[in-house]
């Protein structure tokens, strides 16, 4: 049963990573609507989504130390691998930035979910 | 429509603070569980939910310029209102510290929506 | 504070039509990436989202009968009216389908908040 | 990557079921609140809220035909369980419906995940 406690630092680094990584996948979202290519960019959107959604749960259960943070984190981690491998595909800063985002929580993820 | 955009500082100062107040009221979220007087503390867990809930929308909204994120915004300054003023009854320092995040988020969700 | 209930009828009712909503609008969403005209689409596909991820917090702050269901469902309303404007314009099954549940979905929410 | 589709009669079984769920667990979450033996109903509620948001997020990535849909779909039915179990140690009525509630969304969600 969680038990009362403030995050430790392991912890707080990887909900710090989830949200960077929520934020850029947003943003990139909404960025990736207005380049030319846009039907080229479906799987990059729809990615960019799974990613914001499942980071956003991972940083609530981390912050309430859910008995399945790590679980949580696991999943995450895969979806925010598969976020990053798409948007690196694409050249324009913002899929650069989320691909880097994603990268680094899914990093976090990967030592929190151990 | 939204275009394609960073967050202005203003936004990411409110988005900074919706993730600072999600955790605060998951921490005392979890915390308040763990004190001696659970059933006084039913309304302010209640309220962490509720606030940490619409945190992560508001979040969510804002880092891709939702048209509604404004909207969002206001009824998160609501909520928080709310849970800053419960929290406040209790002394220790996780409820004092999510008061304090609370109303931060408040404030910043007040102007967003303005 | 919220007490122990199950849902009114009118509370189910609402519960279901944001339900069905987000479905619908999770199915156009997808859909609509695979039109042809996705340029088109871009804030239709975007309305399908905003509107899909505020259905499932209505529907969970309902179900645990929350002191702001009314005013999550308040703005509920006004996204899936929104939804329901932009995806009435296209006449592919999945748009007309979606607009349809987002209205039902804005008159339930609209009874809810009143 | 995600193709038009409507959810097909399994996809939509589960989703039925994730909703029913997640709707149970909110129920039993406020009504536990209720009960003279809170402190012993800790666990019990902090596992209706991890499954509810679970559940509202497979019932969202179903409903896209997420590419991950499975995988949440997999980590949904270990939640479910959980709860299921505590849940099912209380005989008050709510707590009874949330654990079958539970078991049923666990079943749906690991024939989605197989």
């Amino acid at each position: 049963m969680p038990t009362a406690v403030m995050a430790t630092s392991a912890m707080q680094a990887c909900i710090d990573a989830c949200n960077a990584c929520l934020q850029a996948c947003e943003e990139c979202y909404t960025a990736c609507f207005n380049e030319a290519d846009v039907q080229a960019r479906t799987r990059c959107i729809q990615l960019c989504r799974d990613s914001a959604d499942i980071c956003a749960l991972a940083s609530q259960y981390m912050s309430r130390n859910s008995e399945f943070a790590k679980q949580i984190c696991g999943i995450c981690a895969t979806i925010c691998d598969a976020c990053a491998t798409e948007c690196a595909k694409f050249q324009d800063a913002h899929c650069q930035r989320c691909a880097e985002a994603c990268r680094r929580c899914a990093d976090e993820c990967r030592r929190m979910a151990a």
